[in-house]
């Protein structure tokens, strides 16, 4: 089987998420790093490059460069994705830069800095013919599949209510974006977009409650809040929302609950039924029975759906994370770009890696929610774009 | 010591928290059951009291002929204090007949049909020398008396952020009205009042959320829904707040959250650390450090405040519930009760049962939610009542 | 309903366990204490007995003369049985001293002083026509009774492997003795007997074990320590379990497991299934299937057993503890002692107080465990005694 | 920094660990695989390495084919140490044949077929200037290198008591043996040696227990069984142990305890606290105290001693599964490779991966407990090696 071949675009040293993706990426042992802009700094990338094993030719220190260079290779060398891990104001100049030059992307999220960008970039994507894919890894754990599966047939009846919490306490310390250059960024508007919370775990726990229940975000009520003085973004927020078919929720991000950590957390209910996920506790998956004992349903046992058991490699018991949840869309994006590039295996994954859709509709939910937040009005359309 | 004696109005045969409310006011062995008017089907209340152990002539066919017939009992022997039981609509004609034959009064919650009412009853308990209670059980948990203590004595800094859910899932299945008289008169408004969830769940978590932090709530956005088709009252709701001092919030209840027993949770975040509780795990509370392990605080500890310590009766280990809970309140009221009529004792109680400023509160929530969430304008406010 | 008439030897002031069983007793309203001998103490008895609201003359010095004194009272006016919460060493002389004036009795474990005691108290009950009950009160709580159940209805199949753990830590402290009246007789050889954690709590595990298995201990193998320097009796011990049927298991006990509040546990596994249950979270229960979700079966839930259901007061999601599992005995014993007294309902309660037969049994398995501690050879039979 | 280069033995198609150890050793993106011999199957080992995107002529038909074509190999080019994950029969002929080939080896457990295989090992070690790693993945886990530190730090007091439980249900159901091949290697005494549960899961919970503890086991009392009719091997055992220093304790091990999927779990208890850690729930360690609430240590959190950060890859609430603590030993000894081969880097790695003495400890373990179980002496020495 040969192996696919990333290029990086971001993720240098004292970068955290660049190293996720990388672990991610090679946990499967199908996907190679061959080159890399780790960052604008020279000697940074290239420190980041050697310390990676990669020979100094195919270490960039820009991403322009990245692209051109490696598009002069022989095919059969040259990168086949980008995967990008930089501050979210980038996100949009590479990924345009990388499909301009026949590249297949794959992007941390959120997936560009405004709404406006991510819908040229639709326009881009619809008119080339490359993969897209966008990292909410949280849909990779083994249970979210299987919850996903469960809802979609039907086995809690109709869907009524879903909360989704994601709670975390790091930006609660008033002097954290001093210390800390991940927290700078993500507080500072010219890199992270409009919204902190909204946009960094907001957007994570409204793609989560629409691909669990299989509903989507129809109308939102919004008060979000910076509750650090002199924060120009909101570091916390709660939502209304409700969803097409008539089920309500609340969505309810905060990066100042002190004490939390990643707190993010699914409960849906139906009318036959209801489930609870946790993704600090994320290989157990509760079911609840109005009429008979709740259940326990855990990663890697017999009987579960076919996309869970595609996302587990451990037998039970032997708990899996969030760098395997990680892996699984990596190898979920890798597996069609094979497809593609090599001709091998097939097309039709078990389950796929968000892609283009999931990318507006999450800077549409952004952009609402920082809207409906400063607005009297109560209800706000969620618009299809 | 001299027992307090207790009269009661509902809970006869068939009733679920008469049965409750006795246990609770058994347990410790202070309050005596001596009288009791218990259902307004004459045999029904004959054969409850006949089932309690009541002599013939202290159970009553109505509430009227109790406060009459006891009034003219010699001092000694009459009953001190009427608990009142009964479904909703009662709660204020019985609170005021017993008060107006000078009774003191412990009633069940929510105290009265509406906010008039409940604004006219504080009237006439200012002009009586009578202690009014309201059975609020859950804060009579050792864990939320020390979650308070603890938020008081600031233990976790500026209070930013509420969370309280209070989820059920009886009155998901759509024939639940037709099948359990409990479900019925709840989900009937001439019974009931004009909310169910809120009114029935909705006001024990903003008492619990108000009592552990502290603050008030001085506005609200709520979406109350009846997700059952043909009924008239809410069964579940989502409610935005905000609280003096800055902090927000939000209140979750449903009774449509299929599965759910009673899923009352609380999480209180300030500054400095957060704290989480939730009753159907009662003896453990779980302090949470930005910068320190997290702590589980538990029942019967050494280490516990004074009005936690006070709310335990087994060693640690040895679980409490709500029974205990409840018997909690009724021991702060009668030890009250005590001192007004026996003497005996202080006024200084540990900690106090909720009386009529919670009543009042209690009241003006439930209507405040019901017009916010009929309203398009965003933010309500609490009123001062 | 008439209610059953308790008297009380010990549980005077600053005792922990009489105040335990008087609330278990109070708590239905179904048992009035009408005297007691709290303490050889004159004055304190006499001051227990006041704080309790007895009459003078209902409150007595010793224990021989409550029951000469009992034994003349108008038969509907006397004490119907005695309950028995003195230190171990007073447990046969009391009993024995009830019995033979004529009253049914009700003791805290261990049964007696020593095996021989029982057995001679066993000859005593079998001559008279009296109840004898012995409080273990774990088997009182809903989950035991259902897991009972549950086991006895072979869904788990035939049992192999029994694991009950029993751990406290509250002896670890090396002054606690001194500190404390209960440390302090419990390991006094002159009143515990001849072992303070298999008397104290390894008794309560290896009842726990066989009521639920259904199956009875044929050999074990013990090693029991004195963990404490100077310590005369036993503070911890592990013994490896044979059960009938070829089922094995090990009973883990202590009082030095520093940090343990009261970590009674068990699991058993059968050739289809397994359960697990803890006291400390009680109001669940775990199965464990080989080919399907766990399940989490919960007090008060509709498809419970019918033991399960008569031992549950609330509804589901309002927690159950300690004091309800006690009081369920004490509505065990009183059920029986009514029916035979007044002959009121049944005899047919729906679970029963353990009696003569798990006095013996507890006796045999203290003093079994000694032995087998202090000897070379591997295995000891268990004696049918 | 250059990639270590690994061979392996054993692993190849329907194998399961072999892919777990190819994970562990790719997630760091150190080590490299270059060659294997994955079947003594030529069609099955050549599809492996296929699979595995290996050129034809690095994969072998037999291990001792690999050792002499790799060791003719160039220097930089040859692999550098041998990865051993074939049924327990072969780790001592693989292992010294790589040894005498000049390659260091990574072994899985347990060590060897017998301990004296195990100690002429050692002697060829000794001989050696070779590196010799063993794995026990579950010391890997951040929350057990904390446990240990604390341990060694003396945060508990002198220790006095290990409880440690390692139980399946996998081996429960009676025709495993003839569906699975895992199960039937297990199983069988030509494969496995003369124990199944003990060889294959009780000599994981011997070593945490010593590893935790820094105690060594000293004396042992053991009830193997063979609970399914039919098997040669245990698949269940309960041993009573004896530790340097007077600490004592109990390990329960089995293969049938029906439902459960791999729950090994740890507790130890000082004269000062004690700590419970689960690995089915990896990322918490709880330490109990006597006289101040429970803490609930976490990975990641930023008070952790050096070798649990080291043994962390991603931020706090991000949850770190069984291949990150497996991936921890490949990093430990890879590190330790790199050093002698490539001079890079320092051999004083925060942590070591288990060696020759966790290999003969382990072995005499496996040894003693058979031999005990046989036995009507009650107590084992556990005799140093």
């Amino acid at each position: 089987m040969s192996k696919v071949r990333m290029g990086m675009v971001g993720g240098g040293e004292g970068a955290f998420i660049g190293a996720i993706h990388r672990m991610a990426a090679a946990l499967d042992q199908e996907i190679e790093l061959v080159c890399g802009a780790f960052s604008s700094n020279t000697e940074r990338s290239r420190r980041s490059g050697a310390s990676l094993g990669l020979p100094d030719h195919r270490v960039y220190t820009s991403y322009e460069l990245m692209m051109t260079a490696e598009s002069e290779l022989p095919k059969e060398d040259r990168m086949q994705f980008v995967s990008i891990v930089t501050p979210n104001h980038l996100h949009f100049p590479v990924a345009v830069a990388a499909l301009k030059s026949g590249f297949h992307v794959l992007s941390d999220k959120p997936a560009t800095f405004s709404l406006s960008e991510v819908l040229t970039m639709r326009k881009i994507i619809e008119k080339c013919d490359l993969i897209y894919g966008l990292t909410h890894p949280y849909i990779g754990y083994p249970m979210v599949q299987e919850a996903q599966h469960r809802v979609s047939m039907g086995a809690f009846g109709r869907i009524r209510k879903i909360l989704v919490d994601y709670n975390q306490g790091w930006l609660a310390n008033d002097s954290i974006e001093r210390e800390s250059k991940q927290a700078a960024w993500r507080l500072d508007p010219s890199k992270a977009g409009i919204s902190s919370c909204m946009g960094d775990i907001g957007v994570h726990a409204a793609n989560l409650a629409e691909f669990v229940s299989g509903l989507r975000i129809t109308e939102l009520c919004a008060d979000l809040t910076s509750f650090v003085p002199g924060r120009e973004l909101d570091d916390d927020g709660s939502v209304l929302l409700r969803f097409d078919g008539g089920a309500k929720g609340v969505l309810q991000a905060s990066q100042i609950c002190t004490g939390e950590e990643n707190a993010l957390s699914l409960r849906v209910y139906g009318e036959k039924g209801g489930l609870e996920w946790s993704q600090q506790n994320p290989n157990s998956l509760r079911l609840k029975w109005p009429d008979r004992p709740d259940e326990i349903v855990r990663t890697a046992a017999d009987y579960l759906s076919d996309s869970a058991a595609a996302a587990t490699r451990t037998p039970a018991g032997h708990p899996e994370g969030y760098l395997e949840a990680f892996a699984n869309l990596y190898l979920a994006f890798a597996t069609r770009v094979r497809v593609r590039e090599f001709g091998e295996g097939t097309d039709t994954a078990l389950f796929n890696c968000p892609g283009i859709t999931e990318a507006v509709r999450g800077m549409a939910f952004i952009e609402l929610a920082v809207t409906a937040s400063q607005s009297d009005i109560k209800w706000h359309r969620f618009e299809s774009h």
